[in-house]
């Protein structure tokens, strides 16, 4: 018999931590409810062609391919390779994110969708990657997008969102940072190569890690000119408070319809008047992201500095998705967050309430068949009221019982014996300070067993 | 451009169906933990060992197996045939139950679980099954079982979580059938044929479908004698109260050990003063149920007559699940709702509370930027007391407004227009009723938006 299993990357969680994933679940979810955002759930096949090619070369070689149920052979005699034999004999995959399945949901669904279409979704998600520390090949994702508006409220209520979450979570420090898109776009045209954003981007997202000097190293084997690495240093140099680094952006881009616009847009979202946040979001120049399809806002939150740990959730407006699938003219604004690097974040922080841990609260001890008819009928009067409890299954000794208790870090233990039936009362034990009383029977359902 | 589609089988859920269905899992949910059960989440994907060989040579069939990433060309040219090249180039597969996944956790995590252990476990699985009506390739399964104890008080709980959740989403009519395997051993053994067992019980399963005649003719088949078949018609025509029914199964069984402990066990389960039913099991002799490894209680829920449906729900004793996993000895039992299938119920019955169909209670219009700033301060009160609000996100005509409202089938419209403004008032219209009334902003935040 081999000793059993699971595969690499993926995870049991057990009762203590669903419940705090839950907590963190519910509090997200809540807070997309309270905006009017709406639930939807995606199946987690979808066709292989839905997919291919929507997350680059790399991205498609992560997608997890499903075995074609039933007679295969032939159809791979074609192949002469491993990606033609996996074509041949595989014709749906695990979804990849939320994102793509969403666009597809609502290309199919266009007519019947009140737009704008502000929906929520939480559902795992299965990628091929090297299992490491935080990297796992399923994980949970959760989206809220808007599809189908302009208006920047979306990009304010979003981070709103954001800041309304975290703030719950009690997560202090953290840090919501914002970028736009056009910014970027803006500074390529002022050097004169727009055609190359995306390699100036790339290496500029890296200043945190590699620093000024190898960013510039970085922009010069990219094949960018001395006075080119100039422009953008001096951009890069920027700073001081949100206002401050809007009016040098002014300056900068002064000639840029494309840079004005952008400074427009986060001007709007920081200071238009609508928004109270907790947290203000920290303009960040070199803030870039790596999917392409993004073209306005770009956000990343990022845990509190105590913590090491890359970004817990970012998003962005994408001007065109639906597009991939034959509805073009549809923009979109969203954001996503990374549940299961904030459950490392709140562990390591210890931000879980007690009630986020809470299971049983009263476990009755089974003292004999008559005692445990009386204590079953008390119990479940408890269950109705919404009390989770439970009767020791069998009338083992006294301290089996209690180890049980103790085990599952059950509170309260409600002792109904020989006496105690006699008399029509029940000893109730607090195993936390230690402290136990006799009350009449009638009288348990009135106990706080907080 | 090809029209976007998903996998044959699958399904998207669109918002109203989420809150439904999410209705569903909650009442379940809740049950389960004040029951005092305890969540588990198993991954999606398990060893492919870990599931083949537990289903039966159909089932093996029906598991989707998902493709090793990278390099498979070279090991598939040792394959022969589908079933072989299979099993070269892959190793993982997805969850089929939720049950093998459930003891090979028990299996692994035997040294740190506090036996009994209750959990449930409410994830979606997978099976390549022809599509039909009510049959899908992915579905959720929600289980409760109990490993560790033999106690018949865990039956009389799971009988117990069944008769509240259905009493709960107010299932009226619905029916809990019952039946032992030892007292369906009892009957094989007193045909003297102990060995046709499952021929026997396969073939009475069948009782409600084709009739008396039509069982009588399969057991010929199956090789019994006119006179094993007398015994069995004997035994089928056992009918009345759940008394009376024991009662003449102690005669039937009178020298019978095997018949008279599954007469006991489900005496206690229907007579022991533990548990007052809303709705009382009823003993169903024919009741047989596929899967072999039950070997005590064995339980089925039947719809309400008005709806055309099977079974929604079943379950029963096992005495040796984790056995498959190295670690015999181990005693379980438990229960499964059919969700899918509960909610087409709820649905012809139209048993779905509104409550379990509200999403945003108030839009507010978007009268102007002035008004609008006004307004989302006010919006974000109400969010911030738990009611679900928007703002339109443009200053669109009144006309787009409202028919955004009503499309999403929202009940109220907050007006902040200019006058409004200027007054320090806002209007609140019931879409419901058309009542339309101004109080003051401050007010807002007092009004019940039921």
């Amino acid at each position: 018999m081999i000793k059993p299993s699971i595969p690499k990357g993926t995870r049991d969680f057990g009762p203590v931590v669903v419940r705090k994933r839950n907590y963190i679940f519910q509090t997200i979810r809540d807070t997309f409810e309270v905006f009017g955002f709406q639930p939807l759930e995606t199946p987690s096949m979808e066709n292989l062609s839905t997919l291919t090619g929507k997350y680059g070369e790399e991205g498609d070689k992560l997608i997890f391919k499903i075995l074609d149920n039933g007679e295969i052979y032939e159809r791979a005699q074609q192949a002469k390779d491993s990606r033609e034999l996996a074509s041949l004999i595989s014709e749906k995959a695990l979804r990849y994110d939320l994102t793509i399945p969403f666009a597809r949901y609502v290309v199919m669904n266009q007519h019947e969708l009140a737009l704008p279409f502000k929906r929520y979704q939480m559902q795992p998600v299965w990628r091929g990657d090297r299992p490491a520390k935080g990297r796992y090949r399923e994980f949970y994702q959760c989206d809220a997008d808007v599809v189908g508006s302009n208006s920047l409220l979306n990009e304010t209520e979003l981070l709103l969102i954001y800041d309304t979450v975290f703030t719950k979570l009690g997560m202090h420090g953290y840090e919501l940072r914002i970028n736009n898109r056009k910014i970027l776009a803006a500074l390529a045209e002022l050097v004169g190569k727009p055609e190359m954003m995306t390699d100036i981007t790339i290496s500029i997202d890296k200043l945190d890690k590699i620093g000024m000097e190898g960013v510039k190293g970085e922009l010069q084997e990219r094949g960018l000119t001395d006075a080119d690495i100039a422009i953008i240093e001096n951009f890069l140099q920027i700073s001081g408070d949100n206002a401050s680094v809007l009016q040098q952006l002014r300056e900068l881009f002064a000639n840029s319809a494309t840079g004005q616009k952008g400074i427009e847009e986060l001007d709007f979202i920081l200071h238009a008047g609508y928004a109270s946040y907790n947290t203000t979001p920290v303009l960040d120049l070199t803030l870039a992201r790596g999917l392409n399809y993004y073209t306005g806002l770009i956000v990343e939150v990022k845990a509190p500095a105590s913590v090491k740990m890359g970004s817990i959730g970012g998003g962005g407006r994408y001007d065109d998705l639906t597009g991939l699938f034959g509805l073009p003219g549809i923009s979109g604004v969203g954001i996503s967050f990374g549940v299961d690097r904030i459950y490392d974040v709140m562990e390591e922080l210890q931000l879980f309430p007690d009630a986020a841990q809470q299971s049983t609260r009263v476990l009755f001890l089974n003292l004999g068949e008559a005692c445990a008819r009386k204590a079953f009928e008390l119990m479940m009067q408890l269950r109705a009221k919404g009390i989770a409890a439970e009767l020791f299954h069998e009338n083992a000794k006294m301290d089996k019982q209690m180890k049980y208790a103790n085990k599952r870090g059950i509170p309260y233990v409600a002792i109904m014996g020989e006496s105690e039936l006699q008399e029509n009362v029940i000893s109730v034990k607090n195993l936390v300070n230690g402290q136990q009383e006799k009350i009449s029977a009638a009288a348990l359902i009135d106990v706080d067993f907080q």
